[in-house]
């Protein structure tokens, strides 16, 4: 398999791409605030949970400890801009929603609202959040999931028809397209 | 952004596709073991750390919990059949490494071994470890990480000669080949 080099300081691209998402939170007043996110997984099946992990400064994570909700949001190809803009800025001194022309919308059952321009929507209740390294996880319960029906069909995304963007590293990101089987 | 319809059933593969890799415990005896997962992702630059999350039943998790140590080993596409092999049966009855015709190598840092025939490598040692519903995640720090650098260039995936398979959901995988940029 060729020559193997050292890749450490670039150890963590080795497992990108990953799917990049808007994660949401909200202040105790009602403000919300939105960042992008590529080191999120689902972690149990049922109960329904996933994790997010958030550098120990950022002020999302400073949000959901105070609230303990979030909503994870799920974009196509088409927000790529706005997913750069949410993953650069921070929301102590910018109102990310309008930077990135965001529209939110109310979720069912948190107070953190989803964005209407995303094609899938999880809202999450804080189950508990873990210290790793320089960011925290943030387990969550997931309550409601739902998605829009021409791009997520019997349970999978139409990869072609949601042209879903992965970060795999500084500006670049990997659009999958091609569906193999084993 | 049409019709959102409840697919609580399915809200993990909502963030789906994620890489699929190998990861590869030992027995106290030494008896190396590998399993599929897809479910991983990194948690913390610097340190290095990386978590994957594993059934509670699973035998690599009980593994891990024994040695302490693990690794991640990333596949291109020609491995989607071992990749299948590999997350379809249990590693307490059968010797995986052959079923799936995957050569153990040793290590530079840890007993488990990697896998020859794969293109990148993260030797972990466990830092802790978290219940989640029911899976467990396993959080490692990341002692030594290599990848073949006809693959992997400047600190990113060329993810066209990579064809780094992704699990969609079912038998289905994603391959990313277009990269954008914001």
């Amino acid at each position: 398999m060729g020559v193997k080099v050292d890749v450490m300081d670039d150890f963590y691209k080795l497992l990108h791409p990953c799917l990049a998402v808007f994660v949401v939170s909200a202040s105790a007043g009602g403000r919300p605030n939105v960042m992008t996110c590529a080191w999120n997984m689902p972690v149990s099946e049922d109960p329904p949970m996933v994790a997010v992990a958030l550098g120990e400064e950022s002020y999302t994570g400073e949000l959901i400890r105070e609230s303990r909700e979030f909503t994870v949001n799920i974009p196509g190809e088409r927000l790529l801009k706005a997913l750069w803009v949410c993953g650069t800025r921070s929301g102590r001194r910018a109102d990310k929603f309008r930077l990135a022309g965001l529209t939110p919308r109310p979720a069912r059952r948190v107070k953190p609202p989803i964005i209407d321009e995303c094609m899938g929507h999880l809202e999450c209740r804080l189950s508990k959040s873990v210290e790793a390294g320089e960011c925290t996880l943030f387990i969550g319960e997931v309550l409601e999931a739902y998605a829009s029906e021409e791009f997520f069909r019997n349970g999978v995304w139409d990869v072609r028809a949601a042209s879903l963007p992965l970060h795999l590293g500084g500006r670049l990101f990997a659009i999958p397209s091609r569906v193999v089987k084993p």
